[in-house]
């Protein structure tokens, strides 16, 4: 069923500050974020070298859609991943762009 | 012992972006230093309204204060709160505005 494929994706309007928030607290989700902020493009599932397990990244793809950071889609057998930059800038302005720069300057990024 | 009074303070350049994003995602901390950065004052322990007792109260501000968020410091008998904002801002760009931005906007603070 093809419908069963497509990810549901919230308005980010809707989404509490917190929900966002524990989204980014963790690191490899962080890392993901990051990863398609300074890629600009988007990125399929297994595009990130994340050095967790298949399930556990499906995990943390799931927290990142559900917190209206990412937008899932897929071409052919892949699920790509889109980072919904503008939208959430529209709700928390800067908040991406501040953590993902953080974490990418930091010299203790974990 | 008047040494005693004086909490320690870590320089912020050696604290992982780790630490700062886990004192930030707990609301109640979210909204102290929040109101540190919009009143633009010093606060003294007693006066953030907060709604936990004091001595979650006193664990909170140990976090922030470990995280690099805030300076204490004792006048008389009163336990005072700086927002170590610019030195902060130097680590990580950005980072506490568009967080407290976030909170004080958000139509879902917790």
């Amino acid at each position: 069923m093809e419908a069963d494929r497509v990810p549901t994706h919230p308005d980010v309007r809707t989404i509490p500050l917190q929900q966002v928030l524990e989204a980014l607290v963790d690191p490899v989700r962080r890392s993901i974020v990051t990863k398609l902020r300074e890629s600009g493009e988007d990125i399929r599932c297994g595009g990130f070298d994340l050095t967790v397990s298949n399930s556990t990244a499906t995990h943390h793809f799931r927290i990142l859609r559900e917190a209206g950071l990412i937008r899932q889609y897929y071409v052919g057998t892949s699920r790509m991943n889109a980072l919904r930059r503008d939208e959430v800038d529209e709700v928390f302005p800067g908040l991406v762009d501040a953590i993902t720069t953080a974490h990418r300057m930091s010299p203790h990024p974990a």
